[in-house]
C-alpha cells in the first residue's frame, strides 16, 4: 500500500479553543487512509521582516521545511474583519519567501472558513483566493466550504456533534484527497 | 490659531529601510500647518489571541490609546502577496478590538500604497478597503495613492527626490486635511 | 424648510419581483423627510462599450444626467457568483465615462447588501467598496448593511413584515441622511 | 494522433479594436497543435434576468451550450473600475445558471488580464478569482498575467510585435496546455 500524503492542517487563530483548532482535530478524525493530516499551529512564530531575511530565525526555517515536507496544506480559518487574521497572513508571508520559492508552490491547497455568525468566514477565503495563487500550489474550488454558526457544531469537550458539518467535512476531505491524488500522484 | 489635527502614520512594514517609512517622513516634512503627522510603526507589537483579551498586553493598549487619542490615520503599506502585510493586518486586528469599540472608529482615514514594482500596492489598497469599514472613520477615497516604482524616488540618505512622487503627495495631503476638517471639524 | 436631498435607490437585479426593488420601495416608505428617495431600475440600459462612447447611447446619457442631478446613490444589489450582478457593474461602467468626469463623484454613497441566504450578500458590497472608490463621491460605512434570509421580511404583496429589518433600514436612512447632509450640506 | 482541446478564449471587451481581442488572436496564432483555440466574443449577448430563466433566450443558451462544448476556457480581460467589465460578469451570471448547473464547471480555466497603463489589470483578474471558483472548473494559478502598457505591444495593424509579451504568452499557452490535459485527461 502507497504511504498517505502528508498534508498541513493550517490553523488561522492561535486562541487555545479556536473553532479552526477543532475543525482541524475533526478533520484528523474523519480523514480517510489516503491522507495523513498534521496540525500546523502558529503560536510560536514570529513577524515577518524583510531585514532578517539573510538570516531568518529558526521558527521561520521550520515552517518553511514543514510545508515542503507537506503534499498539501489545509488553511483552517476564522474570518478578522472581512479578511485573515494578521497571524495567518503573516505565516503566509514568511512561507512565501524568498521571492520565487514559496514553501506552498507545489502543495494541493484547501480552505475552509468558519465563524460563530452566518456567514461562515466568506470574506476570509475571497482574500485567501487572491493571496495564494502566486505562491502557493492548486487551490481546491470546490466544495465551497464556509462553516457558519460553528460555535453549535461543537460539544463541551471540542467534539464534533453537528452531523451536517461532519458530513460537509467527510464530503470535503474526498474531494480533497482526489486534488491532492491528481497533483502529487 | 487651532491646534493641528493629531495623525497617526501607520507604516505597514518593519523594514528599517521601508519605502513606507520614507514616505511617511516625507509627508511629515511636507504636511501643511493644520496636520501634526506622527509615525507609528508596530516593531513592538504582539501577536493578536483572543484568550489575552481579558487581560491586554501593554502594547496593544499603547496602540489603541495612540489611535484614540488621534484625529485621523494614514495608512502607508506595501503589498505582500496582493494584500496587507500581516504586521498591518495584525495591528488592525489588535485596534479593531474589543468587538464594537475598534480604536479606528471616528478617525478619518487615508491609505497609501506603494510598491518597487509598477502596480503601486493596489491589491494591498484594496484589501485594506474593504476590511476597514466596518472598524474605522470615513476613508478618503480621491485621489487614489498607488505609488509605483517607488524605489527610484528616495536618494541614498532616503529624502525624496522625485518631483512627480512630492506633487502626489501635497495634492494628497491636500484632501486629506479637507477630508479632517469635515469630519472632525 | 429646505427642499429635501434628492437621492437614487439603484436596483442590482432587474427581476420584477427583485428582492432590492422591494427593499428599495420600503426604503421609500420609511424615509425621513430630508431625503427624497428615487428608484433606479436598469432594464433600459444598454451594454457599454467604448466604440459608441463618442455618440453615446440616449440611454447611457439618461442614467449620467439622473446621477449629476442627485445628491447621493444608495446601491441596493443582490449577490451573483460572490459579486455584484452584470447588470449593475455595467451601469456603473457607463456612470464612470468619461474617464475622470464619473456621475457619481461628489454624490454621498450607501450600499446595501441582501441575498436569499445566510450571508446578505457581503461579497458583492465588498466588490462594490473596491470598484467605487475611484469613481464615487463618499461611501457610508456603518452601519453595515447585510441582509440575510432576506425572503421571510416580505409578505405576499412585497409589503416589509420583518421588524428587525425595518428598524436596520430605519437606522441607516438616520446615518445616511446626516451622511449626505455632512457631504451636500 | 489526438484531437486538440477545444478552448474558449472569453474576450472581457466589447471594443472593435479590444487589446483582449487582439491578445485573443495572437494567442490562437502561438497556440500549440495540442490546443484549438476559438474565439468567444459577447457583442450578442442579452442581461440575465431571473425572470427569464424558466424560458432562456437563444443567446443565452448558445453561450451555455458553447461552453459545455469547451475543455476549457481563457478569460482575457481588462479592468473596468477596478474589476472585470460589466459585460464579462453579465456573461459569467448566465454561464452559471441554472443554479448548480453551471456551463464552466469542469472546464480548465485560464485568466489573463491587460490595460493601457501599468497595473496590468491586476483588480480584474482579482475579481475573477474570486468570482469563477464555485462555478468553474480549476483555474490556473501561475504564470500570473498581468500585461501592463499592452497598446505598446502590437502594430498599426494589431499584430503582436512586442517580444517579451509574446514570450509571455508562450510560456502561459505551455502552462496551460499542460493544465488542461491534467484535468481533461
Amino acid at each position: 500500500m502507497a504511504s498517505p500524503y502528508k498534508i498541513a492542517i493550517v490553523v488561522g487563530s492561535l486562541r487555545k479553543e479556536a473553532f479552526s483548532l477543532k475543525i482541524g482535530k475533526a478533520l484528523q478524525k474523519l480523514a480517510p487512509d489516503a491522507l495523513k493530516l498534521d496540525l500546523l499551529t502558529l503560536e510560536s512564530l514570529s513577524f515577518f521582516n524583510q531585514d532578517l531575511e539573510a538570516n531568518p530565525p529558526a521558527d521561520w526555517l521550520k515552517l518553511r521545511d514543514t510545508l515542503k515536507a507537506s503534499d498539501g496544506a489545509i488553511f483552517v480559518t476564522p474570518e478578522y474583519n472581512r479578511s485573515i487574521p494578521g497571524v495567518l497572513k503573516n505565516a503566509i508571508d514568511i512561507a512565501s519567501r524568498p521571492y520565487g520559492q514559496s514553501s506552498l508552490n507545489g502543495l494541493a491547497i484547501g480552505i475552509i472558513g468558519n465563524s460563530p455568525g452566518a456567514q461562515g468566514g466568506v470574506s476570509a477565503v475571497k482574500h485567501l483566493q487572491t493571496i495564494l495563487p502566486g505562491i502557493s500550489g492548486p487551490i481546491l474550488q470546490q466544495p465551497e466550504m464556509y462553516l457558519g454558526m460553528i460555535g453549535e457544531a461543537f460539544d463541551d469537550k471540542g467534539e464534533l456533534t453537528k452531523d451536517s458539518v461532519k458530513q460537509f467535512l467527510l464530503k470535503y476531505l474526498d474531494a480533497y484527497a482526489t486534488w491532492v491524488a491528481l497533483h502529487k500522484g
